[in-house]
């Protein structure tokens, strides 16, 4: 079973994003500049954006952080979040969630400038993937897997693909994604009666359901290409995924690793998309 | 095998907004009111066009069309579209389509006020339908399939679900409405290897591929409930659907005829939809 490296394909969508912020600075054109969201501090957050600004600083995208303490007021933080939603020095902006709740957090999607919404959570992002505007971005995660199947080589046109899992950052954006790319698309989830049927007819199985190794050999097709997207921790405090990478050892034809494998591309798709905000807003 | 009488759907939908538009006046409110967005005299636009204002009529609902020359100007046409776009007294805006090319149909989809997009054209009424924003719409005919089901007693929750069709105005859409409700959901179109296949295994299938009677016995599993959303010419040029229905006789356990389907619930969902544009803007 071929292990497809997250690491390699991050690498290879910096290089592209590099290339081009390298390019734009030549012309005397200001970088790209993404500002970082956060409230309060959690360690997820925390780690995922130590993640995110060591990828822009390697990519050369600038980069700030707007911080807001726990409790702030709901006034204090869309008065800051408007001012940098109008910016014109800012180009993405991405908000580590969930929010707290007494800061409405579909205040926030119904708000973002759908310009700068490079994680894709506005309706309008969302809605651009369905219409295929190229100028949209997808969540990063989504966005992310369709990155590491091009890069592997994987043929998407034709193949059956299934999703277990149907959240609005993975399982729903990627079955667009995926229609978009003409593959034959089945999602599946919590109330689907007989998962493992929908998951054996997949010749690309993309795993997103939030199960510590829930996907073994049962769910598996023979040479089938999986995208392991969970993060979990099992029993014994250990990382893992959605896919027990042992039991499908010998029936796969390729998986992605946890880690290693998507939550490596997230940030690098990120920098893509801060890019493409950039240029979009030069073109305008 | 139960025919699904899409006339007998309409009638339940339209009395449920000419009750409430009949209480809304009562109130001293003004009546709800649709524009709808012609340009040129295509026969199709015509009849659509007719049937539109007959099921207003029939419910309250005031509306105007707007009406312009095959060859207006792009200048024209958005000026005055603007102003209706603009209009308080404008609660639902329809336009039909496809316009000519030199109008440049993406401005349009990009421009429309998401609050009055009635039959959901825009980017963002079709992404609340993936956030599954309540107070959002979706693409009529869409929205119609799942009206019919609901109306018809079809439990939708936990069914394998196939579609076949991935267009912007019911594959696409659909696929996001039945993931929200529970079922286990696939789509396939004109690149899947294997139609037959993925049809065969649906508990309920929608057929929405433009292609006269193609859905016979060979994809329909016994006890299925079929839904035809295809409107097509035969060979004899008489008016037929997707689905081959004297072939399905005895498998399928329910199936929508054309005409007197689908196509007859669309105006109705329109009708519910114009009010719900109201309603939320009387809220804000």
């Amino acid at each position: 079973m071929n292990i497809i490296s997250g690491k390699e394909v991050a690498g290879h969508i910096s290089k592209r994003v590099k290339d081009r912020v390298d390019e734009l600075i030549k012309q005397g054109k200001r970088a790209p500049k993404l500002v970082i969201v956060r409230v309060g501090d959690r360690p997820d957050d925390l780690s995922y954006q130590r993640g995110a600004i060591k990828r822009m600083d390697m990519v050369g995208i600038a980069h700030e952080e707007l911080w807001f303490e726990e409790n702030v007021s709901i006034e204090t933080f869309y008065k800051k979040f408007d001012e940098i939603n109008k910016d014109d020095g800012v180009d993405g902006i991405l908000v580590l969630r969930p929010l707290p709740k007494h800061l409405d957090e579909d205040r926030l999607i119904r708000t973002i400038n759908q310009a700068k919404d490079v994680d894709a959570i506005g309706p309008t992002s969302l809605g651009k993937i369905m219409i295929g505007d190229k100028n949209g971005f997808a969540p990063c995660t989504a966005a992310g897997v369709i990155e590491i199947l091009k890069y592997a080589g994987v043929e998407i046109g034709g193949k059956k693909v299934t999703i277990v899992g149907r959240s609005n950052v993975v399982g729903r954006p990627l079955v667009l994604l995926f229609i978009g790319l003409d593959a034959t698309v089945t999602v599946c989830h919590s109330r689907t009666k007989d998962v493992k049927e929908a998951c054996k007819n997949a010749e690309i199985l993309v795993a997103s359901c939030g199960k510590a190794r829930l996907i073994n050999k049962e769910y598996v097709a023979n040479g089938a290409v999986v995208i392991d997207v969970g993060i979990n921790l099992d029993e014994e405090g250990k990382l893992c995924g959605d896919v027990d990478t042992d039991s499908i050892e010998g029936i796969a034809a390729a998986c992605t690793p946890v880690p290693g494998g998507v939550g490596a591309v997230t940030t690098s798709v990120l920098a893509s998309q801060v890019l493409c905000a950039y240029e979009n807003a030069l073109k305008v």
